[in-house]
């Protein structure tokens, strides 16, 4: 019997997702239905797969025909953006569908569990990269550690979407947006918690760019970690509720965090405040009006942003302001914004990922255990790099986990109803083989 | 024929307010109607006053019973928080009534604008002390300004609720709430921005507390003023859309603002996060845990926080801050809680107004204009201390002209309809002169 597959949304990080699904739609027996708001783009994606795949256009803000579209399917994938799964997990606990996203629970999501368990419907969330692989690979590890008797004392986890060296260049940030922007300029902006030794720590956002922690990864050189806002909140699905030291963070280059930290203390990075900014004004002009008018007034812009924040003129730092324009006659382009809009306006610019870039997906996981009486470290580092412009990193890191947690759900091999993330053996070990075996995404373990 | 005034909400700072209603109900002929949550408080204040005035309690949230109440009201007078007034607008716009309230004119009342000067209803808001009082003082002083044929080149005006001297007592921080200590707590998260020579200037929050500028109040001595979030939305009210120079910003004694920038730097204002703690952590636990752990372990607690914000240790601002008790093993007190609750929390205690301290009101502003080719300085200032606990600084400043305003609105001596600010001569004239001579509440220029 054919088992019908819906895809809410179908944009660019799904490309790898909708390859998988058609690599094994026949020997499946799956039909699949890629439901997107401008769907055009897949006509010749599905051109040679119409026996089991169509797209359909969908205004996804009819609830109705949401609805209607969760009815005819036997199990629902969405890509949506985050804040539209409740509606879409709703419609599938009512017509008994199973879901699976790449997206965090959320307090929505998770009062579902009750209902979704009782209607038999397993709603798969963070099955993705970051959540989702990550949760994968650390179960796989920290399952090896406690079968051979060891106590796990410490585990950091670090994941960044970043650039393959070559794309680097000559951006000296050695970063480009392979992701949402927003969240990018948006990123930390709370309190970062974990705990260290047993103790809580915390940095609030003013600090959290230059508390970071440097890393390397086999065969590609050195990364800065900051701490992600929560690192407690997996301690109990990891089972590690004792655990001394635990945080979660993200990657950047070296150099990212203290000019990104340049740009949090100029007051750059702030979404909150209608700016009432002329859409003419210069970015020179911008950052002139955050300076106090008391600096030496005969000092170039970019020497006086050096002497306000304590940094060194011809340092790195103010090397990597420069570079993006900061004290240039480009105009800000945008009137009546905050400042975050603006910042976010002109990197989408300058970090803006070209045809020929292949971007770079790295996570690494740092153990420290208990075992006889000894401590032992174990680092577990996973670097992906893209195919193309399409298949890139991200795309194939979020995606195949995803369209490989799909094929468990349809065949059944999930036995676990109600909220689920992919902390089960059941499923962490068949998909982390399958992307080894498959495509080469394995973790080097030392 | 009497008037129906009815008093929406009856708290603390409605004393000097509710004093003044009824000291002129029975020669303006007025019958109130005070409707508050719990109005057993009022029960001897109004006692000797039965003939014209009553309490009522009144649940808020019965919306049909607060439009009744309105229905029967001629004028309606609004301290409820500024949240509610617009449910208050609408019930005044409906059934005809005028409204006067002491809190800022939000997006949805300015949306009623069009409805109630067809309605021929006066919606008067911001007639308290700041707003309100601010604005009167302010439009006088460029009245008369203008009158002489000055242009005006600079406009800025401080306000601050603070303590008379001999309540400043040994508190190094010279201050306590008289105010929400919420606000206080939560102020400047945003971007302040003004005007300077033309120029738009920016602060963000991190730089806010640390950007101040010193002013001298007579007879009191020195202040210091940091910017408030929005100094340029009043440039049209005041009829200032070319003034190059404006700013608005908040009084505290000196020594203030770095140590409140400390607390900054550290990040217990951010009210962003739940920090999972539990009850019992203590001051210096919670402090500790903002802290990196590579500072000397050898140092005093406050030692390494002087380290980690580059202080000198035995300086005010560590003074201050450990006055406050943070490096103490007194507990938060409240768990799962953010850290600007824990701040409020603390300072609720440490700030906290005794029944023989009285407040002081501080108001400045600081005009510089041209006339006949030369630059003229007018300094105004008000400062108004508490009579008592009850009769505050604040109750005084807040109640006094808003009491005011609503005798010539029910006068009919408000001839604009719609959202009025006190702008207006026929508002401010009267007012300022009430209090004056009846009050002794007056600015003094130099």
């Amino acid at each position: 019997m054919t088992s019908r597959l819906l895809l809410l949304g179908a944009g660019r990080s799904a490309s790898s997702l909708i390859q998988y699904l058609l690599r094994h739609a026949p020997t499946e027996r799956w039909f699949l239905t890629v439901a997107d708001v401008n769907p055009a783009h897949l006509v010749p994606v599905l051109a040679a797969h119409t026996e089991y795949a169509r797209a359909i256009p969908v205004d996804l803000a009819n609830d109705a025909l949401l609805e209607e579209l969760v009815a005819q399917a036997d199990v629902v994938i969405s890509m949506l953006p985050a804040m539209l799964h409740p509606v879409v997990a709703r419609a599938c606990v009512r017509h008994g569908r199973h879901l699976a996203t790449a997206s965090y629970v959320g307090p929505e999501i998770r009062e579902l569990h009750g209902e979704a368990l009782a209607a038999g419907v397993t709603l798969l969330m963070e099955c993705g990269l970051d959540p989702g692989l990550d949760h994968m690979s650390a179960m796989r590890a920290i399952a090896h550690i406690r079968a051979r008797g060891g106590r796990i004392t410490s585990f950091k986890s670090y994941c960044g979407g970043l650039l393959a060296p070559a794309a680097e260049g000559d951006n000296p940030w050695k970063y480009k947006f392979t992701w949402n922007p927003r969240n990018v300029v948006l990123a930390g902006q709370s309190t970062a918690k974990f705990l260290e030794n047993g103790h809580l720590r915390f940095i609030p956002y003013q600090q959290l760019f230059c508390r970071t922690e440097t890393l390397t990864v086999p065969d590609y050189g050195e990364f800065e970690g900051y701490a992600n806002r929560d690192s407690l909140s997996y301690r109990a699905p990891y089972g590690l509720e004792e655990i001394p030291t635990m945080l979660r963070g993200t990657l950047r280059r070296p150099g990212y965090s203290a000019a990104w930290h340049a740009l949090v203390r100029l007051g750059l990075t702030d979404d909150g405040v209608n700016l009432d900014n002329p859409e003419t004004m210069t970015w020179a002009e911008l950052v002139e009006a955050y300076l106090p008018t008391s600096l030496i007034p005969h000092l170039d812009l970019s020497q006086r942003v050096a002497t306000y924040l304590g940094l060194n003129p011809v340092g790195d730092e103010i090397g990597l302001l420069n570079w993006l324009g900061l004290f240039s006659d480009k105009r800000v382009g945008h009137a009546h914004a905050t400042p975050a809009q603006l910042l976010e306006r002109l990197l989408a610019e300058k970090w803006q990922l070209q045809p020929h870039d292949h971007d770079l997906i790295v996570m690494q996981h740092l153990f420290e255990y208990e075992l006889n009486g000894t401590t032992h470290r174990l680092t577990s580092s996973l670097a992906v790099e893209g195919d193309d412009a399409t298949h890139t990193g991200m795309a194939k890191t979020v995606g195949l986990p995803l369209g490989m947690a799909v094929r468990r759900l349809v065949r059944g091999e999930v036995a676990a109803h109600g909220v689920v993330i992919p902390v089960l053996p059941e499923l962490y070990e068949p998909i982390l083989d399958e992307l080894a075996a498959e495509y080469g995404i394995r973790f080097s373990e030392e």
